[in-house]
């Protein structure tokens, strides 16, 4: 009896089975100073001409995280990434083929590091600022991810994803300028990082650079894991 | 030409659509000086007698949002919540009856409002603290919304959703202790609040209680949305 019940339950929603999922995915990078997206055109008719996010539907016997590395893999040959799910899309009429719900996922690349090299007519790195006009509902879905970054890197040292294992003063606070799209006091900045006492001092300085030759720095991630987070207040 | 590589394209990905999205509500209360959730007993074999958030699968032409709002509407008769997409969560074989992906939502319910009165067998509310053994990945998904209700009720005010209207600075401490697992001290905290300058001395005392009638208050929600936010800092 309960064993048919369970039966008819199943049977009352198997006619639901008609939706597809995907993942998307927005890859951040860092570079002459400006935030940037990995960016595709698509090759839709609907959306000729058009930039889109990186993505693809989830295979029947595949994990949502699992998609979105696969993807991010066969795009950059990076998987060693920060990568974060952020928020499903869900609109009735989003996409043209039929009900696709879409997962999307930001990842935090260092481009200098291999990526450039992907770079083709069809795949390339966008100025996130100037984004616009993009396929689908993928402009709604960068913003989402830009907002969780904006939010995250203050709370979070995530950022340093997107930089050069060693990097300057200087670089880091254009980082932080870029993703906040706001002008700090650089003072106030450096004071404000070396105090956390989190930098490492590599006691080594930039080469090859045209300006003068600023002291590099390494992110101690081990002392920020060893910290606990005791630490906790209202504000708002 | 272009038309018929669009067609094939479609064609490609059309075996894809046949998974199921279901949408689940983290219904969050708070009472007697604990956070609940409100949960239904599962009706299915596999999980016989266990607690199961309140769920449906999610229909050919409803938004995501529409669904959960369904769901709390029908459940509780809410439907002025505050209520947020946390996660989803697509394991492969998450659910008996084939490949469902869940988006999950938590709500803030006043439980005095109303909500007690579907109060039945079924449908009960429990302490989070002592909610073990859900159906599916349930607990997973509590945990996650759970998790990020701590972290917002220190950055933005949606705790008041679950209080009256009118509170005294106890229970407001009551519900911030209940949601972060912690004690506070009781002049720290009420220094803190009341210098943000968001509550509003109702000139009101409590009645019917049994200890010492406390001060009542309520939130400035005008004020706080008439507040910029401009401040920003960076501290992790």
């Amino acid at each position: 009896m309960q064993a048919k019940n369970i039966n008819v339950h199943y049977t009352e929603i198997q006619h639901y089975f008609k939706m597809a999922i995907s993942v998307d995915c927005v890859i951040f990078g860092f570079d002459d100073d400006e935030l940037k997206v990995l960016l595709i055109k698509s090759d839709l008719n609907e959306f000729k001409g058009q930039w889109s996010l990186l993505g693809d539907i989830v295979r029947p016997e595949e994990e949502l995280d699992e998609a979105a590395y696969r993807i991010l893999k066969s795009r950059t040959g990076l998987d060693q990434v920060y990568m974060e799910q952020v928020h499903t899309f869900g609109a009735v009429h989003r996409h043209p083929a039929g009900r696709v719900i879409t997962v999307a996922y930001y990842s935090l690349v260092n481009i200098e590091q291999n990526i450039l090299r992907k770079h083709s007519n069809e795949l390339q790195w966008h100025a996130v600022k100037d984004v616009k006009d993009m396929a689908f509902d993928h402009q709604d879905i960068l913003l989402s991810c830009y907002e969780r970054l904006k939010h995250k890197v203050i709370e979070q040292p995530v950022g340093f994803n997107l930089l050069p294992k060693k990097f300057s003063l200087r670089e880091l606070q254009n980082l932080y300028e870029a993703i906040l799209d706001v002008k700090l006091d650089r003072r106030n900045f450096r004071k404000k990082f070396l105090s956390m006492d989190l930098l490492v001092d590599l006691n080594e300085d930039e080469k090859d650079v045209k300006h003068r030759p600023a002291r590099l720095y390494k992110f101690n991630f081990e002392k920020f894991d060893q910290r606990k987070r005791r630490y906790f207040g209202i504000g708002f």
